[in-house]
């Protein structure tokens, strides 16, 4: 198996005790070398590679992953149909492939996998090609069966990862999906140039960003050891939120089997909200902005019920809602555009900390493999 | 407020013990009036209430939803791009009117209520209506807010439902989801009078195939005291029966207070396959069908890993895959369009029997509301 495209790298956790941890820390690095790949800073423009066909012709789009790789889907749906008003669909692979999936002309197919080589992707994607719609790929493997076969290759250059929980590869297909994104709604004629720059300028910003995100380390681990008590714990957010809280869920779980799930917090109240007793912590992904007041009122039905609250937002929101959590983590003040960039990082050093205090083997969770290529 | 379209009807709970359980059981005939609504029986068609836009101009769907009747639209999702091969968009309700979706001509917004006010459900419908959609409701209701602005009113003629949890307004608005993707695709030009009249005999044999799911009851009762010692279950399915693995989990969440999460089945290896120890039941939902070998091939994943199965199949699943379950369930052999509304029975069934042994508040569970009129 050929892991990375970072040829003859030295790999070892550096003076990391785990490689989850050292890929947490690499992101500002790879997500710069991604962004730098991807932005023409001098022009003040994202570019993608070369293709052989036009943007602009682009009536939708599917996207089509597994795992982690899925909530970049959900977050690349928010972005392109943000930007470039192109309606988007995102489902897991191994739905799409054994549904019959309606395949138009001038649709997209966007497949995300770190490996290049997970199965029911690779099929999905085969599905598409022999049903004539176009391909592109966001890769992290560019010698991947994938990298091969898609029609458009966006490369993320996250380095060889190694964690079998996804962490740097998530970030950097993040900086991807954006530049597909801005480079969509440009081609759809959405985004004059003085837009495309602010973007641009917002883009440059992410590494420094996480960087500052970085820092709540030490903060986190201290309140890891409470959540580690915790048999279940919920994640809750909305927009490209809600996709962080399915990632958060995912990533506890996948490492410290502590039973997480992710909800739209509008839906709590459909359902999950049953669950809430005090000994379920409550993880609240809620940058300050237009959804911030909606996702504050469920947090208070919350903790009315007797949730404790971990609320991860920025100063304003943080001032504004902040007061009576159990625990409150700061994020820089980002765009919208970068937030989920940001966000991710806190969401990730959480579930390594958890799983460091419950004394799980992180780099190596039971039951799950790196590159899932069975079906 | 005014709780059902059969007024003067006598709520009370019969027999019953409970509300929900009197409603569990009212479904072969309340389905059966639903159905009788939608189907011409002498011309062996399907047929909509009159409406004033032609149905074949439709070029993309969008069905909104919140909790169960959400998993309506992800099953109604799966039948009208199969029948109709119109793409369907499924989105919850709170996620979608604050996504500034995009709008296209020629789409049908398809909005899914119980009693019709869902807060916001009703949002999403003003929001598309704002943008110039033509809209369809499946509605419980026929004098609520939803029932009277709908462009197409598909009402669903499940009585009064009293019990928190949805039971059999679910199998209803499955019913008339059936109804509106054979319209669909009739119109559509890719069904003809053959295959319509062939469909329409397998709707008419829904209700006696529910009845004969809930010949289980007994069963399902002596099982749900193992279920009820479980702090996590898991449901898997593929396809339709994913849908009933949300709907499944959801509802024993919502009268249990257990940690139930649904999974579409090819999606464990990423990650939710390391919660499964011995202490964790899955449920699996799997009829006989092209999808089976690859469900029962996650089933045996789980099982390898100690996980303990409750298998709910057909008598051809159960003969290839039942031996070594913890417990399997055995529902009638359905047509593939039926047997959503056939194996809802018991899903329901599980849940409400696990809740009772846990002796939960079934008709009136912690935290909840019957309907959602705040966001």
């Amino acid at each position: 198996i050929t892991l990375s495209g970072v040829t003859g790298a030295l790999i070892d956790k550096g003076n990391h005790r785990h490689f989850m941890q050292k890929e947490i820390f690499e992101q500002p690095v790879v997500v710069a070398q991604t962004l730098q790949s991807y932005i023409r800073s001098v022009e003040q423009q994202v570019a993608l590679p070369q293709m052989d066909f036009a943007l602009s012709v682009i009536e939708r789009v599917t996207i089509i992953a597994c795992g982690t790789a899925s909530y970049v889907g959900l977050i690349g749906k928010y972005w392109i149909e943000q930007l470039a008003r192109v309606p988007v669909e995102v489902d897991v692979a191994s739905e799409f492939r054994y549904r019959d999936p309606v395949l138009t002309p001038n649709m997209l197919g966007v497949v995300v996998s770190q490996s290049g080589e997970t199965a029911d992707t690779l099929a999905a994607l085969r599905h598409m090609k022999a049903g004539g719609v176009t391909t592109a790929g966001i890769i992290n493997v560019p010698t991947s069966s994938m990298a091969r076969e898609v029609d458009l290759l966006l490369p993320t250059h996250a380095g060889p990862e190694i964690g079998v929980a996804s962490t740097k590869a998530f970030t950097c297909q993040l900086a991807v999906m954006a530049a597909l994104a801005v480079n969509l709604a440009r081609a759809k004629g959405r985004l004059d140039a003085s837009e495309e720059a602010e973007i641009v300028r917002h883009l440059i910003e992410a590494p420094a960003a996480i960087n500052a995100a970085l820092a709540h380390d030490a903060e986190i681990e201290a309140m890891a050891h409470t959540i580690a008590q915790a048999r279940d714990v919920l994640y809750l957010g909305r927009g490209p939120d809600y996709a962080l809280a399915l990632e958060g869920a995912l990533k506890l779980k996948e490492i410290s089997y502590i039973h997480a799930e992710g909800y739209a917090a509008g839906e709590m109240k459909h359902g999950p909200i049953a669950l809430i007793d005090e000994a379920v912590p409550i993880i609240v992904i809620a940058p300050s902005g237009p959804l911030f007041e909606k996702t504050v009122s469920n947090m208070q039905e919350v903790r009315a019920r007797g949730g404790k609250v971990v609320l991860i937002s920025d100063t304003e929101g943080l001032a504004e809602a902040g007061e009576g959590c159990l625990a409150t983590i700061e994020m820089p003040q980002v765009h919208p555009l970068i937030a989920p960039l940001v966000y991710a990082v806190p969401v990730q050093l959480l579930a390594y900390h958890v799983a460091v205090a419950k004394g799980t083997d992180v780099d190596q969770p039971r039951n799950l493999a790196k590159s899932v290529t069975v079906e």
